[in-house]
């Protein structure tokens, strides 16, 4: 393939807007970007912050898409646009909605234009609390416990609770929903005219992660299991699907409806959809037993591994493993720390109480950083546990929280700070020595987002605790451009993801390596992190 | 005794600044209060405060107390002047020095003039860290522990581990230190003119808190403890002394040089000084069962008992127990909390990062104050350890820190702020568990200090978290008022400390009492600060 012969386009849908990339099939290089805001979302419409309500109009998604493309055709030639094969999206997840049987998502319905709970159901909404516990509570003492491959707990941000909440929450709702769709899913069906929910092919990614399927269950939980659950699931197991698709997967062409609504050409071939790291982790060159940090408010990792040399093995505490959610022919295996750049932003408006906070709040991290990095690492510093948000991975539980330790009189915010730093570098830790502890080797970081970009501090540490290099992505744009490389395979472009990664990629901008002087320092403060967090653990097991 | 007839005087010597307090002997009224600061030490002159080397010149005490005397005596008629029958002090401690056979500070001998070793080494110096160590593991070691009346560890800020300190850092000053004073003995007796350090009446209150002399082991430690410690300390315990003496003890009559230099009379009587708290807890109106707490940036708690009552009792954890260190034929405890008051003000520093610190942290503390008090208290609030100074009672251990728990994403520097005033005033119940454990009933809880007058806030907590009402003294000079109503019972005017506080006490100015919707979520909360106190106090056990 030729530069410049073939064009492929990813679209990733954030949480406040949806990014459009336009690269070249052969190079991988940017030949138009553009982002748009989520106008309804903007406004704050369907949420209700206090009770962690977080709803999506499906509107938001389609006119945000439709102006993002537009305005991304518009910078390139005719020629260019006639050259666009492929198509393939990421979006966040788990975010689900109800759906008719045509796959139309309710809110779509006049009847149910206004009603939040016929909307997508955003991935950090918390509503679904009471559902995921008696998921929990059920799947581990059925005889198959369903959420084995989900890290021993199902969350509340994931579909099934949601689903189960909006059908108690809503009987009209409930009435109404033939079926259910992940964001994911939707866009490309929709994008390609599909019609029918039923055949509608799903991502293997969504489903592995945030609905308990799994090849060794069968598929999705058993129909018994989920009417134990609550009668109201009967049946649905039926409207929902046995099947699941690898992200190389085409599942048709751009519709001539869309194809006028965009102004793409009508032979774009569209992709089977992904959750935004997995993709983000494609378009960060993951390849087997590289471990991808997708770094920001949070992060998610992923890792992949030959699903042929891991077949049945199961990682204890790691939250997904599921074979092709990230390239196909891979064990996709999926960890995350609930905060990481959160805790920082925690720290920065703690430290800047009455004041300005929006305005000075990035000067005051970037003081943060300096002055914590100037600081020598010793055995009696302060230590704290990231969990401010709960704790993802190794072995999720949402009720550990944060904790500072070693505070004395002379412990100045630069001190916390550090310590906060170390804390989520210790956190990163943990899950990579859990995956090396159960048989499956990190042969190399990866690290994208905003925090791998703009904190060469935060990574430095990072580098140190973990006592590895650390590469930083070239680009900003890992997810699209994951969704790009997906898409050309799926258009036939490449036979291979790792194919399409290889002549696509967009290479590594930085290297960090650890100090070998700092090794075993940060060795000592780590057994410190571990046997705090075994502490609290056992507290909150005791009340 | 009428108004008028009889006048008395307290001097009260703080870190800081000495103030002079004249009240009516009859009623205990303020005729004229007067407060000067140390010259040289509020130049930083013989300090090192990154080694914690805190030194006062003796000049310091002297010029400031002339002076001080001068300005009250100034405010006042002759006739006054010449009532005034009694001048008793109180300073801080262990504030020691070396002094040669006449009882002067070597700093006053032209060849030490510039000396630090051979000033007062402050109570807060924290040099001797290394000789309290090996005290401790000498004393425990040893057929009697002689720490067992100071809380089984004997701190680097008390007389035997500053002695041993100077004798071994400066052989100059060990060879011209024929003996040793604690501040509180130095003044009354340089009032007097005494010239005969062998025959100076030593304070109870100093000798026993301080220096481990308790009337089972026969006075101070014994000599081959002392030598087995130290060589340089051989011979050292003939030359200091056997008998101690109570407030109520009259030691002479002013100098006539002293008469001069202050404009006091004569035929004035001077008593017998003691540490700040303890004359505090006088002037607090003390009564047998009542805890004096004396809150500013740290606490000194104060609590009294018939000693016919608890004789040859042990209280395990409490630092101090000495007979008659307040009120004659009482039991003195003295307990405390390291950091109070300063923990606040290490908050407010640590949310003011990069502010102009000095020009707001009021203005913050006092917005904390308010925010914290409109909060709810809840079971899952955060909770904090108060010990970022180490903690003092019950169960001394200096190694002990800060922690901060509970933290969430949501969690902001009110929120924190009211864990840290409910962690103080944890460690107040902890101190008052531990008294009544140990079979001493603490009736009546009364504070006072700069945390007492000035943070409601605080009062409340510390009412609500206790359960019982606490009442706060009306006077800011409960140290001098102590002095001079012990100055008054020295010159004869009453027969007992009890007699002079029953009719010159100032009352109380305000009682807080506790909220009985909140004993029973602050047990919860206090129950959840002990496990995680201990579950510290393993850790540290475990390196």
């Amino acid at each position: 393939m030729k530069a410049g012969e073939n064009v492929v386009m990813g679209l990733d849908f954030g949480t406040d807007s949806v990014r459009a990339l336009l690269v070249d099939a052969a190079t991988g290089d940017e030949l138009a970007s553009a982002v748009r805001m989520y106008p309804r979302w903007s406004e704050g419409l369907y949420c209700d912050s206090g009770r962690s309500q977080f709803r999506q109009h499906p509107l938001d998604h389609i006119e945000a898409m439709e102006a993002v493309i537009r305005e991304v055709l518009s910078g390139i030639s005719a020629d260019t646009v006639s050259r666009i094969k492929g198509l393939s999206v990421d979006t966040t997840g788990s975010t689900p909605a109800a759906v008719d049987s045509h796959g139309t998502p309710l809110a779509l319905l006049p009847e149910f234009a206004d009603n939040p709970n016929a909307m997508f159901v955003l991935w950090k909404d918390h509503t679904a609390i009471a559902e995921a516990e008696e998921i929990n509570q059920l799947a581990h003492s059925w005889e198959t416990d369903y959420t084995k491959y989900s890290g021993g707990s199902y969350s509340s941000e994931w579909f099934w609770a949601k689903m189960l909440h909006i059908l108690r929450a809503d009987p009209a709702v409930a009435e109404s929903a033939y079926s259910w769709l992940e964001h994911c899913d939707w866009i490309p069906h929709m994008l390609c005219g599909h019609r029918d929910v039923l055949s509608m092919q799903r991502s293997r990614c969504a489903a592995g992660h945030k609905a308990m399927w799994h090849e060794v269950f069968g598929g999705l939980p058993a129909e018994a299991f989920l009417t134990a659950l609550d009668p109201r699931l009967t049946g649905i197991r039926n409207r929902l699907y046995d099947q699941t698709h690898t992200s190389d997967t085409a599942i048709g062409t751009l519709s001539p409806e869309w194809a006028d609504r965009t102004g793409l050409p009508e032979s774009l071939v569209i992709g089977i959809g992904a959750l935004d790291a997995h993709m983000g982790a494609v378009g960060a060159a993951i390849k087997p037993y590289s471990l991808v940090k997708v770094i920001g408010t949070s992060t998610c990792d992923i890792l992949v591994a030959p699903t042929a040399r891991h077949r049945g093995q199961f990682v204890d505490g790691i939250c997904g493993q599921v074979d092709g959610s990230v390239i196909p022919g891979m064990l996709g295996f999926e960890a995350g720390q609930s905060a990481f750049g959160d805790l920082y932003q925690w720290f920065a408006r703690l430290v800047t109480y009455q004041q300005e906070q929006h305005a000075i709040i990035g000067r005051i991290l970037e003081a943060l950083n300096q002055e914590a990095a100037a600081l020598p690492i010793t055995e009696t510093d302060e230590v704290a546990l990231d969990w401010v948000n709960g704790r993802r991975t190794p072995d999720v539980n949402p009720a550990l929280n944060g904790w500072l330790t070693g505070i004395r009189l002379g412990t100045d915010a630069p001190r916390l700070f550090k310590a906060l730093v170390e804390a989520t570098a210790f956190g990163s830790k943990a899950i990579v020595d859990r995956f090396e502890k159960e048989g499956v080797p990190v042969n190399e970081i990866i690290a994208t987002g905003g925090i791998a970009k703009k904190s060469p501090y935060v990574m430095q540490v990072l580098a140190d605790v973990l006592g590895r290099p650390i590469k930083t992505v070239n680009t900003e744009q890992s997810c699209a451009l994951g969704s790009a490389m997906c898409a050309a395979v799926a258009a036939g472009l490449y036979p291979t993801v790792n194919a399409a990664q290889e002549a696509m990629s967009s290479g590594f901008d930085r290297e960090y390596r650890p100090h070998p002087d700092r090794i075993g320092i940060y060795e000592i403060l780590y057994q410190r992190y571990q046997a705090l967090g075994a502490l609290q653990a056992s507290i909150l097991n005791d009340r």
